[in-house]
């Protein structure tokens, strides 16, 4: 590195690998006289090794690559907190890209320390709730430091960008149409396409990849996932850590078809718009923790920890994963989690996933209260003085209407 | 009718036609020297003629019989708001024995002013939600009634009641042991047995009688419904009334095995039980209304929608239809539903009903902001100087934390 | 008017009559060529006579001058609804400014129409709320509006702006120095200084204006307030409007000192602020019109209302008061105000409204339930029962604690 | 004690050394043929030493008699979380004996537990929020513990109970007729009256205990009140304990009437009844404290914080502290206690306790981007596009409105 280079600004970019970031190593080096360093994380998303990602970035320019192995780290710290929160946007949608971006976050301030960068850049456009999530989550973690898009702010379009790889014969693949824009990590994937903005469309079978079409299912799979404290830790009695429980469930219910979303949903940027998700792993042990939760949750515990996940969900979607009131929510969480342990004994078949079975040490279902067989331990003489009193307030206000 | 009887108390009693409630009207005269008066309200549970069963009140020793068919009105006024709220207790449950308590409540209190009771009799039992939801809407609506439950207050065991109705010869079959205990109506059925009380049991088959098989289904069923404001006006193009849609839905999610809910659920009376319930119709009129909601409302209108739907059907579930807070939820509920008119096309298949198109001339999507192709109207310049402001809060507590 | 005018843009000013609005007149026709039409709108701010207002508009350049006497519509429609919400933003800021921006909105909007503007214009700087409020309000109505602020976006500083009044010899008054940034209404006054922005100053006494020193007050002072519907209708038994209630309670509430209010705040923009506001008739039919919900409003709906009314209060502090959520909510609230009728007797004195009596025909406050004296007629044998089941939850899990 | 005695039930008493509870020492025993453990807890009401106490329940014929002074431990476990939640039932009450039950309810149980007492009694009446807080409580700690209250279970009347002391010549006074029924502790002071009852009475002076007439006080009195994470510290520099902090701003809030409280309250027993308290040290210790958490609680999370707070009354007030949901709210608010922290200057003069500054190392106001002074580094050019997307779904709503 000369001389010169060391006083040069330096800028981190959240890097996939593919033609858009990696033309955005160049671009930004003209555009703002800066070095670029390529930081490219794994969070489940499939597709090249980080060796290659690596040397793709350096071949194209980046004076630095950082890569990382986040699967695991993201399963426990990201997708498992989201499962504790039975976290569905809009009652549909898992956040599966909304949880990978505070994650990819972490390492881009991480690499930004480490090699002295003064901003960060990343490939969103200036419409989607990414761009939010990244930059909010950045000014979250490192306040000092700025942000750049260069689709956004260097007017680096996708026909420009092919442009630049051919004249600069970047070491990219440039084909001009793919119709579908894909994000995916271990917890999910999301598909936007032109065809799918007529809302009226449905979606055709070449968008899914990670489930199989459920109209024609192999036969039934049950499965027993085992939580703790509301993790999952075992599959059909064998251990598995976080990242392990979701793959497997990801291999075993997308045989299925079972978590496939079509929902039209509502952007922080204050527009609608339609998505495609498809999320097996996830759908599967959510409808496991809930009904865990049913069974070990004490009724008012349950309904407000309703409104707390709401508003966690809503936050998380909405790009806030390092604001305070995340922090306060998660400890809200965490607390009702205590006793969330247990068995969920599931069926999974053309695109259900269906509880079946539960058990628990520490469950609250009493089947000597609940029986209506003998060993029935209710005292139903009760029900009249309960019954008084809880009708009371409404009683009043019914003598007051006929009153009046 | 003698001199001495126009001075004797009269109680009205809800009537199924079945064994215990037929044994309840002497049951009730003997213990309290009232009169009873048998109401019976078809709110779509199937089964025996209204006629037949007035007339099995009579022959059963009821001075009065009052029949009502409450179906087109249980589908209106009480089926229908719970679709506008997209009321799920606990994320799952269609409300289905909580919404037909209180329009058999009203006829009840209908009756008792029609006939000069002063009490009002229910079969259910101590330890259930149902005498709660008759109890509490029976004062809301006319708190100078009583309420007795001959189960819970009066002794009647069921050996009790098979034996009284062979001493008295009553027109009733007396069938020593059903498995289940079963209550249905238009929007759904509810069953518990003793075979599901242990939580680790999953249901048989001979549990359904609403829905068939999901795992064996015919071949996929797509239908269009058109809603205003959210009420389901049409099937296929064909106008329908509420209860039409809801019967309609019912025969074709039926056969896909829609709306099959198995759940440990949080009592009123503060106990978990485990229930069973169909609910084809409800949950394939949810999916769609909820999807036509995502299109037409507000993202912060719908976003507070979800804490007053949790909150009405909680209210509902806990047996609070007359309540004046349940009035007031409902006006929010009403103002929300203004534009929520237009079509959803649904797929029914094995045991899924899932959304594929929506169109609405009330939709708030725009296609035009939405795309990512030409035409593109939204201004992305705008997009820093909103995430700048927006993520200012959390920037400055990022700052303080990285100062101390 | 030239031929050439006729084809101009026209732009609405919001139009106080002071030194910076007076001055945008001009600098706004200069910097966009536009034609500038002055909408002044006395929401009961006090000062110069509307007509005086005119005036001064047109001999600074204004081509039509638009002056509205709001202050009856402004306390029907906006103060009215606020108090039914007893809405105070963070516990303590009765939503002054927030209330009378939307009624401005409306009257702007119905200028721009009127007059064929296509712009409207205000005199907001760029980090404040009231910049929010107007223009999201205006986009709410007249989506098809654009908006523009001149010391925001056409750099008119104060500097500039008396420099230009000096120079084009405007009919307004240049002092460099005023040290307070006051806004006021009817419903209160607020108050920003240079020395208030350091926290840990108190106010000084010449900040206030609507309100005594509460140190000295002179006798207390003892008022009745009577409610229809939640709508102050009588003071001390004389009809008044909604005007005249907020008026009377002013003189009477500020002359004992009530409703000083010194927080620090957060705004939309994202940044905490230092806010001394005056709000004495507000404060003090806050005060009244609360006692009287909790003696009329029934238990749930009056802790749900808590909800609703903070949510409220947010939205119309955000600027939100046009949009669906806003409208929404008001039909929660007005359902909850059905029985709000009665009379409130308050104590004035010292800085404090005090109520000292209530009392009202749709009262649910039960004399014979409360007492402790003869002619109780709670069935205290009821509690047992009530007990046992309303604290079933709370034991189970107890339970399953010390089982653990 | 007799072989006999060994095998008697034993029953601790919640034991005040009033006529009341001394009198049910004997009437509980021979009621039930048990033994009597007096249990005597020192909450901060005052009166009595609690030898004097513990000697007249062995007088009265207590087996045993355990006295606690639980001062610090009731200001510091249950005074404080009061005042992290800024806690106030109905936006008034802070709490008072809904705040004290739990201790008492603690050291009942744990002498139950030393002595091997099955039952615990209490003297509250059957109408009353405290037979509730009691034993909810109770069975939250101990599920196998039963309840009984003389007063509403034995039929223990104060005529009963005036009669027994006479005839049993117990050593305390029985005097007829006490007109005020009074509960206080270091947190406030609860009174009920007859003459009361009549809501459109106001109190009279001779209610007031804590509090001097506000209407004359003395001069203004500035006080300093340093907080860390949400606890009292420090008063005037002086380090405190909790209790001495709450004790002290009894003594000198209460010198200038601070503190009175007058209103009509939702009770949990479905009725409404008029209550006076007064609570000076606490309602100035929660004005304080809440516009410390202004100045160093971000938004969002402040927002929230109130939804939470707000269920946190309702579940104290209601007798749910023990209960899972309450520990989960505590955390959530622990949380968001962390950087509550600094200074507090509060004048209190004549019933008002008034913030007038705020200091605090962890503020997040920011002087530079709040002042409209030199120094403003708050960048207004965001503002635009802020609006423009903060504004869009409000702007998309009323475009459907006008096309409609």
């Amino acid at each position: 590195m000369s001389e010169q280079n060391t006083t040069r600004e330096r800028v981190v970019l959240a890097y996939s690998g593919g033609l858009d970031t990696s033309v955005a190593i160049g671009w930004i080096a003209e555009a703002t006289g800066a070095e670029v360093i390529a930081v490219a994380v794994d969070v489940g998303q499939g597709g090249e090794d980080l060796e290659v990602i690596r040397q793709r970035a350096l071949d194209c320019g980046a004076v630095e690559a950082y890569v990382a192995d986040a699967r695991e780290e993201f399963a426990s710290e990201y997708c498992v907190p989201a499962l504790k929160a039975n976290a569905l946007y809009m009652d549909a949608y898992p956040l599966v890209s909304a949880l990978s971006r505070p994650v990819i976050v972490k390492h881009l301030v991480t690499a930004a320390k480490q090699f002295g960068a003064t901003t960060v850049a990343h490939g969103c456009t200036g419409k989607g709730n990414d761009q939010v999530r990244f930059e909010v989550g950045i000014t979250s973690l490192a306040p000092e430091l700025t942000c750049i898009a260069p689709v956004r702010d260097l007017a680096l379009t996708r026909d420009k960008a092919i442009d630049y790889a051919d004249r600069h014969n970047l070491p990219i693949e440039t084909t001009k149409s793919n119709p579908f824009s894909i994000d995916q990590n271990v917890w999910g994937r999301a598909v936007e396409t032109g065809f799918l903005e007529d809302i009226w469309n449905g979606p055709t079978k070449d968008v899914y990849s990670y489930t199989d079409d459920p109209t024609f299912p192999p036969p039934a799979d049950e499965v027993v996932i085992a939580f703790e404290r509301g993790v999952p830790v075992a599959i059909d009695g064998m251990s598995v850590t976080p990242l392990g429980a979701v793959e497997e469930m990801n291999r075993r219910a997308g045989a299925q078809g079972v978590g496939r979303i079509d929902i039209v949903e509502d952007r922080l940027v204050g527009i609608k718009s339609r998505e495609i998700y498809e999320a097996p792993g996830a759908m599967a042990l959510i409808a496991a923790h809930q009904e865990l939760e049913n069974v070990t949750i004490e009724r008012e515990q349950a309904r407000f920890k309703k409104t707390v996940g709401q508003r966690w969900t809503e936050l998380v979607y909405d790009g806030q994963w390092f604001s305070p009131l995340k922090d306060s929510l998660d400890a809200f969480i965490e607390d009702t989690q205590r006793h969330v342990t247990g068995e969920i004994r599931l069926v999974l078949h053309g695109g259900r996933a269906v509880v079946t079975g539960r058990r628990s040490d520490s469950s609250l279902y009493d089947f000597n209260l609940a029986t209506y067989d003998t060993g029935d331990s209710f005292d139903q003489s009760s029900a009249r003085g309960f019954i008084d009193i809880y009708g009371l307030p409404a009683k009043l206000a019914a003598a007051r209407e006929n009153a009046s």
